[in-house]
């Protein structure tokens, strides 16, 4: 049966102020005996059980920087985001990612309409404080006008026969998108390290938030660790 | 002296129909000779002059795939384009950026407004042919007013107070953005091979071109290769 | 339990012409449906089932080379070969390892002792042809006994206290390893079309051969492609 | 002219207790002020000058782990040293490589003898400590003979006819190697931090030390900085 790729999988988490965006889990490798027996090639052994002493030196490796055995657990998401979340996403360089193309097909085109508007931060330029901005019924407003006009004017260059490639042009960064994304969880752990962070934009730290639900299940140590202390790697 | 980053360095070519965007070279390392003496490594020698055999050596090095002596040579790029121009560049995971950001600044807030809208080919569901839509002109005004309005929207939004970092998701996928972009030519090739072929857009492909000729004075017998054979790695 | 790195996982295959090596497949994420659903992420689709049509999808996106879809799809196997084979497989660096260390532990010492000793090629310098060598059991016994020189002195460093980072170093590099070793089937494809080939040294084309078998029941019809076709990736 | 690569170049620092080892520079891109420079396209800036504030801005960056910036400046190092070395150093798969072939040449085969044994130390398992084993003079003529026996039993398989790539494989850890390594200042500094430290082999230690001066005039707050704070990154 063909579905749609705009509708979440049944594992998914619902995000952004008005949920309209979701994230996925749709595949994963491995679990916490897959890096504790990964880490322990290197004294030639392995352990077909899980136990408090693996709980140690999976925090011991997490502590030490000691990564390369969390390369062997791996996960793919399927992610639903505007485009300026999924712009910061894809600086993720090892990470791979499939994508809908808006050269391809113009279905299903959906605009993020956030229902809050956020003050900019007087003391750090690339912030926001999160408090409404003083008018914020009539900056919905205009925020909401443009953009449907945008998706206006796109109907119309489509209708005209002007080429999807260029036609997206004209649609803002708001637009919705859908894309699987996999990578493995030393690469996941420095993107929930970077992202799930103050200095992030709010709208992809909650994508980072909902991952580390998602992936709980099959790492919940590292997921603990993670909780307790600040990683940077 | 501080300068602003949206104008071109000295060596540079515009690009896109009407010439908003440019690509300049600000940096490199290394030339052809890097490229064989990297090769001739394998073999336990090294030379200090570039004559016909190594240019021999360049072709079978490309030819046949042994790509690695390219990873020693590398460039800076500067790159002016659109949107939709970077987020296709971005998928490229073996290069180094920095871009402008718009959760920082405001400042120089310019749209691309293409001269020429392009047919969507009817055998080809990604693709445009390269003739004018039928009423161009209108088309033109549709999508110029749009913009401009998203613009106007843009400037009301951040006057209120609204935080860059949302007040930018109304700004079209035409915004022009400005980054560093650095990479070695191994991955500059593959680049080429993918961008400067048919079934790439033409905005990007417009700046695969560009790149051949702002490397060519560091590596002629490269791109002339490049010019004669399809290379594919 | 805890059991020994050094014996081969349920799932493996012998190797080496005396059959000293082998690899073994321990965890894998994804199969054929995966791949196809994961290229029609770009028009917008999924599918529950793997058809003729889709057969047709995976052949193209091999042919075009449109291989991000496979990158989806990880597999972790266990290998265990000569230190020159691990140092030629180092260089894959897509890959995710984890090794033996001969810093850490000296149990285990094993040397691979092949039966079978090949002429050098004349006319391709790198390479060997199939043939014996002349006098092959005095070259065997040449090896045999410079390798247990080898293993006789290093005991003997070992037992008067020298560190084992040092004493390793005068092992040869018929030392046998064991590392976990993880990739997508991106990279696993770019590995044999450079392994599998008549350039690379024939041991590591044997471990290449190996892992088409154990994952071919999982992508059979990516393997059946390799098999019909040289591809280029 | 035709050079032999087992020499080093003008600018190189002899490495290894006994000055077997060396490290040479052979080609940089960028300096402290493309770091600077690359740094504020995020707020559309450029400056043709370094001074003070630049000073801070890149110990801001370094300590931030504000990274990205660092990638644009490259360096080309040749290096010689034991295999041994070289194998952790090809863990670094970030960097690019191309070494001397055993398979290809049998000439200028070199074996590193250490003056000095290190004592096996007895709280860590994988480290030594730097004090004499008790009777070194017999250990060192124990290892010496041994690698001297390797050496004349190689010579036999070769005179026999033996191919290189097989034969090789008789030869110790110990023999050294030579190859190209480029890498950017990014991955370099997360190379330093990793082998220049207390858990790091004393040998690949003194190569991660002696890049340090190497770069330094290219570099010289960024090397400063590395001195006065341990980074991870």
């Amino acid at each position: 049966m063909i579905s749609n790729i705009n509708i979440p999988p049944p594992n998914h988490i619902k995000l952004l102020d008005n949920q309209q965006g979701w994230i996925g889990l749709v595949n994963h490798m491995g679990d916490e005996s897959t890096i504790t027996n990964a880490a322990r090639v290197s004294f030639g052994k392995m352990k077909d059980t899980f136990d408090e002493k693996d709980e140690h030196l999976l925090s011991f490796l997490i502590k030490n920087k000691h990564l390369t055995p969390l390369e062997h657990v791996t996960f793919t998401f399927i992610v639903h985001c505007p485009l300026f979340v999924r712009s910061q996403w894809h600086r993720h360089r090892t990470w791979s990612f499939n994508e809908i193309s808006r050269r391809y097909t113009e279905v299903d085109i959906e605009i993020y309409r956030p229902n809050f508007y956020r003050q900019q931060s007087t003391d750090n330029k690339q912030a926001s404080i999160d408090k409404c901005v003083y008018n914020e019924e009539s900056i919905k407003d205009i925020a909401n006008t443009c953009m449907s006009e945008c998706l206006f004017a796109y109907e119309k260059l489509i209708a005209a026969g002007v080429c999807r490639e260029q036609a997206r042009g004209i649609l803002p960064q708001n637009l919705m998108t859908t894309y699987w994304a996999s990578v493995d969880l030393r690469n996941l752990l420095h993107f929930i390290d970077l992202r799930d962070d103050d200095h992030a934009q709010k709208e992809i730290r909650e994508y980072a938030v909902a991952m580390k639900e998602l992936v709980r299940p099959f790492v919940p140590h590292v997921i603990k660790y993670l909780e307790e202390h600040k990683i940077e790697g």
